[in-house]
C-alpha cells in the first residue's frame, strides 16, 4: 500500500461522500476492503484489489480493513502489522496514520468490529474469505451482491446514486487513468511494425501502464481476431493485411479505471474496404458523442449508433433497405451485437457487481431484443456521469452463419458484396466521455481516432508518438 | 486456452506420469483445474491459473475441468462451450479434441462426474467455488491442502514423489521459462539508466515476459529497498547510489516457472562497499552451486551459504569471530534471514500448497532456529530436482535494531565498520539449478552474475544486451 502521494484533499472528499450518504440512509454501514486471493498456493496471491465500494468511501487500497459509516462518521478497523511483518513487507503505516489520511473519526483493531455489526447494512465483497467474515460480523448470510434485499438493497441504491456521477477527486484520478491509457495505445501502435505476434503489442501497451505504477483495469484484448469480442489470446501472428483491435485500459493505484479501444492496420495502411468500414464505425462514434448531454437517454445513443451503422452499411451496399427499418429489425446487431457502452468509474463496468442496479434506471429491465439485450446502461444522462462510447463492426461466424439469422435477414444482406469485406473481421473505436452540464468532454481525446492519423502513428510518422 | 503449439509428445508424457502414479496408489483420483477468481466484479476476473496438480496430469490450462485417474486411465470431464460463447470467446476446441491432445481414454461432461466421486482422493484447489464442487462430488468436506488426511494425504505424498523430479517435457518448459526470465532481467538492466522509478524497470522486465505470451510466476519484486524481502511497491525513485534488486520470473502457458534475482547498481557502477558485499553474496552463491549433486543435503547447502557469508563478513571486518561459530550462533541470519532457496516447478515454491510435505523429507520438520526456520527445503538432492540458490545480504531495520539481537550479538558485530556499508540495503543473487546425475546444471546461466558484467549490461556496453 502506498499513501505517499495522496492529495491533502482526500480526507475532505471522503468526508463529503459520507455526508452525502448520510443524507440518503439512516442506518449504519460496514464496508470491507477484502483480502488477496490465492493463485496457485496461499502465499502466491493475485495482486490485491480492494472492493470498489470500500475504495469510494475509504480512499485507500487497504488490505484486510473495514470501515463503519454512521451519520457521516467514519470508523476505521484495521490491525497493525503483525510482529515480523516488517521483515517481509517493510514498515507499514500505522493505524493512526491511515486514519488521519482518510479523516477517520476513530481507528480500532478488526476484533473491535465484532460487536458493531447488528443492524448494519453492507455489500458482499468478491473475496470469499472476507465474505465469511462479513456474514459472521453481520450475524446473517451475506452471499451475492446480485440479489440484495432490505437494508443492503437500500444501501446499494444510495451508493449507486452517489457513484453514478463523479466528484473532483474521482475525476482527477479518472483523467490520470485516461492519460496513461492514451500513452499505452500510442505505444502499441508504434510497436506494431516490429511485432510478430499480438503478445508483443500487448507488452508494449501494458509496459506503459506498469511503468506508471498502474495496473490494467481489465484483461487486455489485443487481437487480430476482433470478431471474438472477449478474445484473451495473444498468440496469433500479425499478418500485413490484418487489423489489430486493442481494448486496453489503465487503473490508478486508488482503483479508478479507463477503457479505450482502437483498431489499426498491422501494415500501417488500411485497405480500401477496411477504411470504408472503419469510417462507418467512426461516424457512429462521432454521432453518439455529439449527442451526449444531460437528459439524453443512453438507450437512444445506442440506437443512434445502430442507425448510423445501418446507414453506412446501406451506403456500402452491404445492407439493403431503410436504416430505421433495419434497426427495428435488429439487423445492425448482425454486425454490432453489443451495447454502445457502459458506466465507467472505480470499475470498468462501473458497479456491475450490483447487476443492473447501477446501469438500469429503476423499473427498467433488459430488453429481449437481439439488438438491445447487451445494452449495459439504460438511464438518462446527467452531468458528472462517465460513459464509454464504443461502436463496432464485427463479422462473427456464429452470428452470420446462424441459419435463423440467414433466413430472417436473407433479403437485407447482400452476401456477395459483404464477401468483398472479408479483410474486416472486427473494428471497435472506444472513448471515455464525461457528461458535462452542457454537453460532453472526451477524457481520452488525446488519442487520435481518424484513419489517417492512426496510420501515421503506426508508421511512426506522428511527431507525438514518441517511443 | 491455447493448444496450438503443444508438442505431440504431450500425451505420451502424461501417460507416463499417470502410469507412475498408478504404481504408487491403488485408489481413484479426481483433480480439478479450478475456475477464474473475480477481481472487482464477477465478469472482471484475474487471469485464470489452473491448479498445478491438475496441470501436471492434464497438461493443459483448461478452465472448469476435472480429470479422473484410475489404474493409469485418464477420464476427462469438461463441458463444451455454451451456445453463444463463440460470440464472446471465439470457437473453442471441443471436448473430443482436447481429449485427443492429452491422451484421455474417455471424455464426458462435468455432470457425469457426479456419481464418480465415491472413494476418490483429491487435493483441494485454491479457488473457493471449485472447492465447493469438490466437497459435493467427493461427498465430504474438502478444505485446506495443508492438513490432508487418509487417501488425500496418500495421494499428495505420491504426487510429491513424482513432482520432486522433472521429466523431459517439464524440463523443456522450465528451460523456456528460464530463457525468457533471463531476457527480462537483461532488459531491466538495460532500461535502468533512463528509468526514474522502480516501476519503469519492472515494466521493461515484465514487458519481455508478456511479449513472449507468458505471465509472471509470482508478483515481481523490483526495488531499491531490497531490505524489504517481499517488497511489492514500485514507486520509489531511482537514485544514483542505489542498488536495484529485481526478483522476477516467467511462467509458461502450461504453468512452469522460473525464479531469478539479480541486484545491480542504478548508476551502472557498484560503490566499493557495494561491490565488496556483492562479492560475498556471489561467493556464497557459487560455493553452493559447486556443491550441488545427488545425495547432498539441501540443509547443508544452506549452512554452507551461511558460512561463506559469515567468512566474508569477517574478512570485511563487519563480523568478529570464527565463521563456524558465528553460524552456530545464527549470526549470519542477522543479514541473511531467509533460506538458501526452494523447489521450483509448476509453482515458484513448488507444491507449497501442501505445506512442507514436498519441501521436507518425511519425519523432518522446521527448525525453531533463527538461522534455519525459513528453510523451505530439507531433503537430500536427487537427479531431476530443480532448486533455487539465492543467498542474500540485507540490512533489515527490524532485525538490526531489535534489542534482543543487539544484546545477543553485541560482541560479534562491529557496528562502526557496518555503518560504512550503509549504501547496501539489500543484495540477492538467485539462479535456478537442476540436479543432474553427477552434479548440476544452471538453467539460468545465460544471465551474468559477476559484478563487472552486470555493470556492463546496465551501461549498455554488453553486446548481448540488445534493447
Ligand atoms: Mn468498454
Ligand atoms: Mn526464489
Amino acid at each position: 500500500m502506498q499513501i505517499h502521494h495522496i492529495s491533502h484533499t482526500l480526507s475532505d472528499t471522503l468526508r463529503h461522500r459520507r455526508q452525502k450518504l448520510a443524507q440518503l440512509i439512516d442506518f449504519p454501514v460496514i464496508l470491507w476492503s477484502g483480502s488477496s486471493s490465492p493463485r496457485n498456493f496461499r502465499a502466491n496471491t493475485y495482486p490485491f484489489r480492494a472492493s470498489s465500494h470500500f475504495l469510494y468511501f475509504a480512499g485507500l487500497p487497504l488490505h484486510n480493513a473495514a470501515i463503519r459509516l454512521e451519520a457521516g462518521k467514519l470508523e476505521l478497523f484495521i490491525d497493525d502489522p503483525e510482529p515480523g511483518s516488517a521483515l517481509w513487507h517493510g514498515e507499514m503505516p500505522k493505524r493512526e496514520e491511515i486514519a488521519a489520511k482518510i479523516g477517520a473519526d476513530t481507528a480500532r483493531t478488526l476484533s473491535e468490529l465484532k460487536h458493531r455489526g447488528h443492524g448494519a447494512a453492507s455489500i458482499p465483497v468478491q473475496n470469499y474469505r472476507t465474505s465469511l467474515v462479513q456474514s459472521q460480523i453481520l450475524h446473517r448470510e451475506i452471499s451475492s451482491p446480485y440479489d440484495l434485499e432490505g437494508l443492503d438493497l437500500e444501501l446499494a441504491k444510495a451508493i449507486v446514486s452517489l457513484r453514478l456521477t463523479h466528484d473532483g477527486e474521482a475525476l482527477a484520478e479518472l483523467r490520470q487513468a485516461a492519460a496513461v491509457s492514451v500513452a499505452a495505445h500510442k505505444a502499441g501502435m508504434v510497436a506494431t511494425p516490429k511485432a510478430k505476434q499480438e503478445a508483443e503489442v500487448r507488452a508494449a501497451m501494458e509496459g506503459v501502464i506498469i511503468a506508471q505504477n498502474m495496473t490494467t483495469s481489465y484483461n487486455s484484448i489485443v487481437t487480430v481476431h476482433g470478431e471474438v469480442l472477449h478474445n484473451e489470446a495473444y498468440h496469433h501472428p500479425l499478418q500485413p493485411g490484418d487489423l489489430l483491435l486493442a481494448d486496453v485500459g489503465a487503473e490508478t493505484e486508488m482503483g479508478w479505471a479507463a477503457d479505450i479501444t482502437r483498431t489499426w492496420p498491422v501494415s500501417g495502411k488500411f485497405s480500401p474496404t477496411q477504411r470504408d468500414i472503419y469510417n462507418v464505425v467512426l461516424a457512429a462514434h462521432d454521432a453518439c458523442i455529439a449527442t451526449i448531454r444531460p437528459g439524453v437517454e443512453y438507450r437512444d445513443i445506442h440506437l443512434l449508433a445502430a442507425t448510423v451503422i445501418a446507414e453506412g452499411l446501406v451506403d456500402l451496399g452491404i445492407f439493403q433497405g431503410n436504416p430505421q427499418d433495419l434497426v427495428e429489425l435488429d439487423a445492425h446487431a448482425l454486425f454490432f451485437p453489443h451495447g454502445i457502452g457502459h458506466l465507467l468509474g472505480l470499475d470498468v463496468h462501473d458497479m456491475e457487481d450490483l447487476g443492473d442496479l447501477a446501469g438500469y434506471e429503476d423499473d427498467r429491465t433488459r430488453s429481449d431484443r437481439f439488438g438491445l439485450s447487451y445494452l449495459r446502461l439504460n438511464r438518462p444522462l446527467s452531468p458528472g456521469m462517465l460513459v464509454t462510447i464504443e461502436p463496432g463492426f464485427y463479422q462473427v461466424p456464429a452470428i452470420l452463419n446462424d441459419p435463423q439469422n440467414r433466413a430472417k435477414y436473407q433479403n437485407i444482406i447482400n452476401w456477395e458484396r459483404l464477401s468483398q469485406f472479408a479483410d474486416v473481421r472486427g473494428i471497435r473505436i472506444e472513448d471515455d466521455v464525461l457528461v458535462t452540464t452542457n454537453g460532453s468532454e472526451i477524457l481520452t481525446a488525446a488519442l487520435p481516432n481518424d484513419a489517417d492519423t492512426i496510420e501515421a502513428l503506426v508508421n511512426n510518422l506522428d511527431e507525438e508518438a514518441g517511443g
